[in-house]
């Protein structure tokens, strides 16, 4: 899709409520998600929360504040959480890249994920090439047998140059969706970026065929990178990586992209253009600080934004490293089932 | 393929020599198996054989007896042996075909195959939907890799049509085939149809780019039906299934298609033909009896063969019901673990 909004005005997703948005109370309502499906039928019933992973060499803040989001509607809402990871996904796609490598990605990323602090009681972590559950592959068949080759070659862009095991991928994330709701019997709620709402809107069509409760959704679209650009795994100055150190945090906050003007003197004179800076909405959407006023006004500089910035990112950063160092005992119980293979 | 001989003659199989023939000792090694792979280096070198099963409702005399073949061979050479159930392939590709009747499928084929009276030391048996090992499915992922969309397409006659489902589980065959390498590091034997050639050289092919030993093959043409057709688990007439009653076994040989001439008295002074004789051909390959010479001179009439018949097949048949009683409790064990979804 062209543009985020296009999953409401062509799509057939919901705008988000003030309703809504209060009932969770979170800022992230208003400042990452924008566009639900099923959502308030989800809150009226009770749900479960599908929160996915394709597992990367890094994570970095923006994944953090997703995963921070679920935790916290876990905490609020007292519901389940489900985490799958699609390494085999990331193995089909990325050529070049080795088993070894993903199983490496998956311990990383699993660390991050693990410290976040999700109530382990009421979460479950499925590794696909680790620890896959019978259920959940069956129920990929099952959805499979729903789903035309040529289906799948319109909704992914896939070719007969496709591997059969990228082609057979999406039945697997469909049954990473509907999975918890055939164990629980609760609908489930994919918390996930507007650009994925095309495999939620399958994974309703297949649940729907299935008698399943169809899967609800938000849908938000996340920060921008630091550069301006998207975040990403593999442009390490677009993103803050939950291993970055000091040194690297300060040197990309430092160099991110803001709307300042040429010399203080100007800034102070006309104010500084929060509407384009990243670093201002850095600010506001992962720590909650609105410099707008003063910065339209001209009453703060961007170094003193940055320094802002760096302060609370790191305090976060220090506090993220120290359980990831912790929650390794975890990780390993749960990778060291790797099979050989 | 036009021919069962064309493995040999077009597609690069060996035929099978009389010193091959000669070190399994067995009547199979003359009537059903003419064609090899890679067989004469397994004999070498040691070996585990992989022998699958698609199930369906019911396995015939024919599935019986490749059984009952590989039971041989893993006595007399004394090796693993891994039995793979395709259900998910059945569920995949039978329209209509519903996830509790292949469930039940599994289940009465289970019983057929643990009658056979495998040495369950030395014995695996994985059924996809039901005890599916990760290995196999990460296996089936890093095979999948390899095998792009127009690949499968031609192998097997796919199309854009196809389920997704379907177009991946090629890659899930070949994990079958070559997990037993990966586990134990040991050259793995398919004792296989000819027809199914085509998927031995696919996963020759894979198991060269895994750096894997190459799986050999026996490669064999079965039985003809009682009526002269295929034999099929969905015509009745065609086979003995192996919990037909003696009444209904009875009722099918005496239908069967022979070489028998209009009247006895033509019979006695001509002589029968037992090249075309199903009953001819089933008294020799399945029960060692030899009626040839006696039936061409006219000294054996074909209900006397029909009778021979029909006394081994319930003797055999008699004794497999009972053994597929005493099994259940096993099967049982293996099969509870099925997942609700």
């Amino acid at each position: 899709m062209e543009k985020p909004e296009e999953v409401i005005t062509k799509f057939g997703a919901q705008p988000l409520t003030e309703e809504l948005r209060a009932k969770v109370g979170h800022r992230f309502m208003y400042d990452i998600f924008f566009a639900h499906r099923d959502f308030d039928k989800a809150l009226k019933e009770g749900f479960v929360i599908v929160s996915g992973r394709g597992p990367s060499r890094r994570m970095h803040i923006g994944h953090l504040a997703l995963f921070s989001f679920v935790r916290f509607l876990q905490e609020k809402f007292n519901v389940r959480v489900f985490i799958p990871f699609s390494d085999d996904e990331k193995l089909l796609t990325r050529r070049g890249l080795s088993y070894e490598e993903v199983l490496k990605m998956d311990y990383e990323n699993l660390l991050d994920i693990l410290a976040i602090g999700f109530d382990l009681e009421k979460t479950e972590i499925m590794i696909d090439l680790i620890n896959l559950k019978q259920e959940v592959y069956n129920l990929a068949v099952r959805a499979a047998r729903l789903l035309t080759t040529s289906t799948v070659k319109a909704a992914y862009g896939f070719t007969d140059e496709t591997n059969i095991g990228a082609m057979f991928y999406p039945a697997m994330q469909i049954a990473h969706i509907l999975w918890p709701t055939v164990a629980t019997g609760k609908r489930a709620l994919v918390v996930i970026g507007a650009d994925q709402d095309v495999f939620v809107k399958l994974a309703r069509d297949v649940a729907e065929k299935l008698d399943l409760k169809k899967p609800a959704a938000l849908l938000g679209s996340f920060l921008p990178g630091l550069t301006g650009e998207k975040m990403s795994s593999s442009k390490p100055e677009t993103a803050i990586y939950t291993t970055d150190s000091y040194e690297e945090v300060k040197r990309k906050i430092w160099n991110a992209f803001t709307g300042g003007r040429e010399t203080a003197a100007l800034q102070r004179q006309f104010g500084g253009n929060p509407e384009v800076c990243v670093v201002e909405k850095w600010l506001r959407v992962l720590f909650g600080i609105d410099v707008r006023r003063r910065c339209r006004s001209g009453k703060i500089l961007c170094g003193e934004c940055k320094k802002l910035l760096l302060e609370k990112m790191w305090k976060m950063l220090e506090e993220h490293q120290k359980k990831r160092e912790k929650v390794k005992p975890i990780a390993e119980k749960i990778i060291k089932r790797v099979p050989r293979s």
